[in-house]
């Protein structure tokens, strides 16, 4: 691979716009001054920004007059991927410019041009939506799907469970990671006929460098006893907004309690050092960058609202998965599961 | 409705078996002396503890040789209905002995052993287990369906919407409670066929002493925009799962930074008012009691690892929803729901 990874910036995606993305790219380079950038958006808006961090002077800019919104259906997005800086962002990874690409935009309209443009990995039926999320461990837990399909069968979850384990073994050097399924209880009969059919095929994997270690309930993602987190979509999404959410709940409540009394801010104030700690764990911009796995090419979702640290630390994810070459090492996993796969007995669902 | 009502107690079920159950109700006595209990288990056990709290001493005991643990199958549970502690109180509701039953047992196994032996209303489908969830509004949300139907239809969603807003009156007090469908996004074209579908059904809702608001994503739960949140068994009690366990990550992240410095436990002590006010907050035992809806006779669950105080709270919630008699309440709902229902249009899913 090039010494210098180029990184292809939608810079108009994300609530903060070009400021936000292109302040993100000057603190990348800060971190990894070998990065090199590709901004698509609107070029004057772009250079205003640019003119700000002399670090990035050299990024190269590609006009695109078209933005895709939140509100533009994925059907309506693919249609406009030549003209729109999301698209552009994309096909330079397609193309070989670009060694993975960056976005903060609508994460419905990603997925369909990045699917449609870089198209799915030999034996994988659908890509998935990967983020690390905070333990009481050592480690992060990898959770997917989280929300790029929101219908899934037994070969897609355990598809997503093979390329979770690579990106946990890459991403956070965890030599064998323990893969559990998200469900509703831990015992083998819980659940849709989905998880149990892909429990049965994940439980004759035999050998790899990843062990299957049955289901696991929401309430134990981030206790550090699993590595890799698989649902569907439609769950993956609810479980990671509803701890987004709670945290969110009880940093308002915290900071509600601590300004009751003039006690709680003398408190607030000697405590302060403990609560960067709790803040830096739980700071959604400090876990930013979702990875989409199972592509031909390397995109990574930063968060709409991340701030510029947030869209820095997304470029980081991006950087690293390139140098690692992330598509390789799911393509050799998926092939040693495969040759160590037994075909699974069928679901005893619909017989009874 | 008899001045004394008489709530049927499995004794057994819980992680502290009899003697926090014992201990819950002479709690729950103390705050309403005017309630009578029956309690169903191993007599000698429930009587050593029984001798502890004259308050409650006039309880009835009924002795039951089984207990059905959480390693039991449903399907096995409903053949020990009338030899098992947790049968027996729900059989106790079905007699008209008692207005209620509370186990802390099993939740599967009392969902069945409930569904079997007290039959679902007129009109409703499937049952669902509702509970309340504080937010940072003035009022808690009820949240259901949260395990008691993995999989769910539209007019299963639809029930549980009526079931739900019947349930905010009568246990919140909200006038016109205002209700969402749970969901990963809020566009009309996210997420399943089933939540389209009953989003066109329940727009179609015209008057009523409730409305509908559309969908909502399970970061906002607990933001107090929303009275009801509905949802399938599964994603619900994903949701709920997850909440608990971040609640639960981000206390112990809290202990942890507070005792990494001594700086930092001075701060604490300073600031234990505004840690008391998060924790009576944050603590499962103070929303402990969910509802099973939709059911002729009223069960409520007390989560298996609550304290005294926590079942306290379980029986608080049965007697209240005993009092103001929530079976009638939901029936008069749901005749007037379709007295102003029009059919839905069919789902487009599978036209495409």
């Amino acid at each position: 691979m090039d010494k210098a990874p180029r990184i292809a910036i939608d810079a108009m995606g994300g609530d903060g716009g070009p400021a936000t993305m292109i302040a993100g790219v000057a603190q990348a380079c800060d971190r990894d001054s070998s990065l090199r950038f590709t901004l698509f958006g609107d070029e004057a808006a772009i250079r205003a920004e640019l003119a700000r961090y002399p670090q990035i002077a050299d990024s190269r800019v590609v006009h695109c007059d078209d933005v895709i919104t939140g509100d533009d259906k994925p059907s309506q997005a693919i249609r406009r991927t030549k003209t729109s800086s999301m698209g552009g962002a994309i096909l330079a990874v397609k193309d070989g410019e670009a060694v993975a690409a960056v976005s903060a935009g609508n994460t419905g309209a990603l997925m369909a041009i990045a699917k449609l443009s870089l198209r799915t990995m030999h034996g994988i039926d659908r890509p998935a939506l990967a983020a690390l999320m905070p333990t009481l461990g050592d480690q992060d837990v990898v959770m997917l799907d989280l929300g790029a399909n929101t219908d899934c069968d037994a070969r897609n979850l355990v598809e997503f469970a093979v390329m979770g384990a690579a990106y946990s073994r890459l991403a956070l050097g965890v030599a064998s990671p323990r893969v559990r399924l998200l469900n509703i209880g831990t015992e083998e009969l819980k659940g849709t006929g989905e998880l149990k059919d892909a429990a049965a095929m994940l439980r004759q994997q035999t050998g790899g460098a990843w062990r299957f270690d049955g289901f696991i309930e929401a309430d134990r993602v981030c206790r550090g006893e699993v590595d890799v987190v698989v649902s569907d979509g439609f769950s993956g999404n609810i479980a990671l907004k509803a701890m987004e959410g709670t945290a969110r709940f009880i940093t308002d409540l915290l900071k509600r309690a601590f300004s009751s009394s003039l006690r709680s801010k003398a408190g607030f104030l000697l405590s302060r050092p403990a609560f960067a700690l709790l803040s830096h764990h739980l700071n959604p911009n400090n876990h930013n960058g979702a990875v989409f796995l199972g592509l031909n090419g390397l995109v990574v979702k930063s968060h709409g609202g991340a701030d510029a640290n947030g869209v820095a630390n997304a470029i980081d994810v991006a950087a690293k998965i390139a140098r690692q070459d992330l598509t390789r090492r799911i393509t050799d996993d998926l092939e040693d599961f495969r040759s160590h796969a037994v075909e699974p007995q069928p679901s005893q669902e619909g017989v009874e």
